[in-house]
């Protein structure tokens, strides 16, 4: 049994619709919200907070696909998103918003159950990805603010390097910020004071 | 028109085979080898060098499916699988693989454009962001080995900090090596030195 996910299907064509509901049924998910109308439709999703949205859009033009490419960029959710043609610069897109399962083409009920899972698994093998570069990133950043504010110090207060950190870390206890905020509260005002 | 892509097919199947290769020439792919046995394929995929890797597996039991995991991972190159069934473990492994596109009871020739476009675009997007990450990575453990070289100087030589990097420096020029060569070798050295 799969576990019971919160789905949100966008579709605007009825039998269509009725075919991802069946396959949604039969692969027993049963917590399952159809809108047939986008206008609202990030806030739908910030309000109900589904674990996947699958959004059925059959022929779309470019300005509609592009209008979901935003909303999968906004709400950071798994989104499956069935289409029955599609060009190369539109797949690109896609992958590009970061859009889970892109189907061009494939839409039958027995498949929606694996497609839901694929587009879930993706989403999260990405997201852990991007957090994991997020963090390095900003530890990356924190060094050479730390780096920099040392750097002041030891030159304003003519202290050697180990002074300079232990008063960056005193004043962070103080203050009870992080001692990256401290560094940057520093070489923010020392920048803005243009002593440099 | 497509880019002349250069395909590898591995399919022991003649039927499926010859629909996937169908599904190859009419979408203008003319550069297509197929292979029948997954014996020798690594060193097959190092020789020929495809932009995509197609397999088709029909109804593979797990041995199969891993062999197939594993390649992708050692090959690093846009992979697209067709599979006739698979549970949501083996969707799991699959990403987790990096297979670019697991197309499960999505097999007809129609799809196959599509699905490599989208199978290279995902594997550019996700190889984009692992270089990214291993970069900001390497950076990062860089920076820490050289404050950890800077501070063994500092000590060990009666240096501030700005003569510790300075010391750095020259020895890295002198040896025409990178700075954080040098700052590895020497906390490498103090490590096995013991003189903590």
């Amino acid at each position: 049994m799969p576990q019971p996910l919160t789905i949100l299907l966008v579709d605007d064509n009825g039998l269509r619709s009725s075919i991802i509901e069946e396959g949604l049924r039969e692969a027993g998910y049963g917590n399952v919200s159809v809108v047939t109308t986008v206008a609202g439709l990030v806030k739908r999703i910030e309000m109900l907070e589904p674990d996947v949205i699958v959004v059925d859009l059959e022929n779309p033009n470019r300005d509609q696909l592009e209008h979901f490419f935003q909303v999968s960029r906004v709400v950071k959710r798994p989104m499956a998103m069935f289409v029955d043609r599609s060009d190369t610069a539109e797949i690109e897109a896609a992958i590009e918003a970061g859009v889970s399962a892109y189907v061009v083409d494939g839409l039958k009920k027995e498949r929606i159950k694996p497609i839901l899972e694929m587009a879930i698994s993706r989403f999260n093998a990405v997201s852990r990805l991007s957090r994991e570069l997020a963090e390095a990133r900003s530890e990356l950043a924190e060094r050479k603010t730390i780096d920099r504010a040392k750097g002041i110090l030891m030159k304003a207060k003519k202290l050697d390097e180990a002074g300079a950190y232990k008063l960056l870390r005193r004043t962070a206890m103080n203050e009870n910020r992080r001692i990256g905020e401290v560094a940057a509260s520093l070489v923010s005002a020392y920048t803005l004071l243009g002593d440099d």
